[in-house]
């Protein structure tokens, strides 16, 4: 621990809360009391409310050897952000829960915090409330979102309907390809000289969007101002395989998508031709991208053209079609699942 | 691992999930899409909506070797009721993010749901949504609950005022008594013979109070059948001298309270006899009673008199004063904060 660096004791539990809470702005109207009483009070009159609660857990989901912790509050912030847009609705409050264990200062804490804060400024989001606690083991962050939508507007997973056409914003497979540059020069690090510095140049863009991802509010507003309203949508956090087969399920449909549709960015397919992994495989399953995954009417195609950065990838089919991706010579490949099995 | 047993990996993430909550029905109207999309979907135009979340983990919070897991899922859910009651409002909806390591199986994780489905079913609360995550360490719990409120009748802790009286719902200390028992029993069944059976004869009352709280959903009916508003109000989590502090310290006032008025139930006060502890002490800081904490304007005495179980502590005095319990022979002994310092 350096020199000027405070143990969380100096503070205690309420000393924590008061001192990373202390000076917090509200962005939304909605906010009524925000951290300092045994709930938030909000007044949401304005629509529906939309919740979502997101679990990170130290050697699951990130890895502190390389990740910071700002950008790590920053992504924590941002992935439940993700979800209240996937259901076309705008986030408006956060509570921050944060288990600690003795290894970590009050900077430690200072800097996390920093990051959501960084993303509820850039997000117009108000932080109001949370719980801070000592842990045994790793960093525990769970945060709850809460946002509002227009009650007729909202976007579930079970609407999609046979010849709707599958659309997904930005590129896939960036961010775990950026993993797998942290993992690499990690194990570099730890077999070279301590003055060893990774080397990212010319990657830049996949540890970005590994490290610090932003969530796709402007697809949400470029689709609200060609008044399209997808049947259905979700974000991208598991890879496109998993997340179309769970619109396929909600909805009770099959779903083609063709391999040469699949948006992939150039570093992503430096990166996994360096590591000797096939692309298309990755942009399907890597997961973490919080791209928009929705499906629209085949008569909104024009519409979706005249947006920037959103591909059309394929089309949804009745459900006895089954899940598959369209390989370039015009082969099936069906469709897995993947989700976590670290048990 | 019984034989009859599941492991987790059978069912992966998703089917965990979709199994722990197939046939969950909904209690309020307010509750328009549960669990299974990225949000779940409120409409909550009643009134305020209120916000509270609780991280509970391993070896902080709970301890897994005399914590059976329904209990500590019936526990995890009222602990978030009681701070949606404490803010003179009534709990909704709640969201479940469990982090799971390799050791629990699937009927663990059921067991633990249904101790949490349990309490929702007893406060009719709605379970809307969640995150089930692999946890390479302890058990984490981290509950979101969302409550609604009349936005006139909602009670902070900063409006209690000089000449308040200070009331407090059910006993003090028995929780923290219930802990100790069973503390004391666990180390005595360490050395004990494989067919060692606990004894609690005489001790249900305390051992209840630690494993199955309730919530004070009655306090807050019975305070609004009298039309009592509380002027500041806390549920009683860390304990009496810590919420009191709160209290003071969010209203700008000082307090007085008598320490022969401290309700406490006869078996808190035999098993602190047993244990060679102060009772009182133990009833000012032992914490998890769940009781509410309020003070409400002296014109309300006598309509507070009227209602069982509430007991009239002390009163609020100016804030130079300071926070104070007169003790039985009328010296003032200074109230000091906990909290926690596991660090």
């Amino acid at each position: 621990m350096a020199n000027q660096e405070t143990e969380i004791s100096k503070l205690g539990e309420f000393g924590l809360i008061s001192h990373l809470t202390k000076d917090i702005k509200f962005n939304n109207s909605s906010t009524v009391v925000g951290v300092g009483d045994d709930a938030a009070v909000l007044d949401l009159k304005d629509g529906a409310t939309l919740v979502t609660t997101d679990l990170l857990l130290e050697g699951i989901h990130f890895d502190l050897r390389y990740v910071p912790l700002k950008h790590l509050g920053y992504k924590s912030a941002v992935v439940n952000f993700s979800d209240i847009y996937a259901m076309n609705g705008r986030p408006r409050q956060i509570t921050v829960s944060l288990g600690v264990s003795s290894r970590f200062t009050v900077e430690h804490i200072e800097e996390l915090y920093a990051g959501i804060r960084k993303a509820c400024e850039i997000y117009e989001v108000d932080l109001v409330g949370g719980d801070t606690s000592a842990s045994v083991t790793g960093l525990v962050i769970s945060i709850t979102c809460i946002g509002v939508a227009d009650k007729e507007k909202i976007v579930l997973r079970s609407g999609a309907k046979p010849t709707d056409l599958i659309c997904v914003s930005g590129d896939l497979g960036a961010a775990y390809m950026g993993l797998q540059l942290l993992e690499r020069e990690n194990q570099v690090a730890a077999k070279a000289a301590p003055d060893f510095q990774p080397d990212f140049a010319g990657k830049e863009y996949i540890l970005e969007r590994q490290l610090k991802p932003e969530a796709r509010k402007d697809i949400i507003e470029l689709l609200a101002a060609e008044g399209i309203i997808p049947t259905s949508m979700m974000d991208v956090s598991d890879g496109l395989s998993s997340e179309l087969l769970h619109i396929c399920k909600s909805s009770d449909v099959g779903c083609r998508v063709f391999e040469d549709r699949i948006p992939i960015d150039y570093q992503t397919a430096v990166m996994a031709e360096e590591l000797n992994m096939n692309v298309v495989m990755t942009a399907m399953n890597g997961g973490e991208d919080y791209e928009l995954l929705f499906t629209v009417p085949l008569a909104d195609k024009e519409k979706i053209e005249k947006i920037k950065g959103i591909s059309m990838i394929g089309y949804i089919t009745k459900p006895e079609l089954g899940a598959a991706m369209v390989t370039r010579d015009g082969a099936e490949i069906e469709l897995k699942a993947q989700g976590w099995n670290a048990f």
